[in-house]
């Protein structure tokens, strides 16, 4: 079963400054060979159910490690079986009628 | 790795009425032996991270299954290292506090 | 529009306790004189749209007032046209049907 | 009070084909006059509080106008008090320390 996810992962108890965190849970993404793209409010991730939750607990694990004693995750998740979709095309079924500004890169 | 989620899964293109998909949900997470808890906007769960995130892998496999096309659901996820703590912990820390109304039942 | 929510308010940068900022978020919306109610993760609200993101707003305003520099929220929304429904006829239609375990009062 | 917002709505029982209605919310969002970006699950928007919260009740109004009978949203939201920072920065405070791969445009 495919899965598109909005990932948007929270340390607390570390200060405002939670950049480092963002940074190793993107690394843990990318390690997981897992098509993933950055926005200012989480993370796009699109793969197989499995390997994509196996990455997410991964990111919970490497964010403890680095110290932060708690962490509050938001998770957005699709799925679908009428028919392939991918993050692109996501974004395409829109902007192709609209015009919409697409997030920065 | 223990974890509390807030669970909230919507099925898409079955029509405006949803209440059937979800009482499956709940007999999926209740056959899987976890602490759960049913309010107004969704299902606490409570478990070892393993358990719980399969059971929501069944809980869209069986939603699939009674025919509905696609699925958006949103999970609210939290760990900590500090110290454990029940679902039942997190609404008393706030109603020793305060008299807060609880979810009624 | 009448509205139904769910409220998950994170204060950042002030430790890992934060209850204290979750009980002055209740006495917020209570002052409102909206229907709400706690559960582990988060609290569901019951109004008139703009009263109810009026109350949120405010918040806001009292947790970064409590010393909170950084605040991250999660809000669940439902609005419909077919029906009226309230927040014990949500929890209803799903226990009426299933004799689902409820959250805890 | 400045915030930053993921919005994610869901039209619920009109098929699964929701495109237009996003398309008719970009459209709600532009017209405000509101910094935004679409991203695979959703659109980031920055703003004033009550110019950002106006916008999105105007999606909801304009999504039931165009039939659908019960809308679904999630709404993250972030403010701060101890320093300005944009949606472009909170990208680049994560880009700058990573070559994370951004959202695609």
């Amino acid at each position: 079963m495919k899965v598109i996810v909005d990932l948007c992962l929270v340390p607390i108890g570390v200060g405002v400054s939670v950049s480092d965190y963002i940074v190793a849970c993107q690394k843990v993404i990318a390690d997981a060979g897992l098509e993933h793209s950055l926005h200012a409010y989480g993370t796009n991730i699109e793969g197989e159910w499995d390997d994509v939750f196996a990455a997410i607990k991964r990111c919970h694990e490497a964010v403890h490690a680095m110290g932060a004693p708690r962490i509050h995750t938001n998770i957005k998740c699709g799925t679908r079986t009428d028919r392939e979709q991918s993050m692109r095309d996501k974004v395409e079924s829109v902007t192709s009628k609209s015009g919409a500004r697409k997030a920065p890169s």
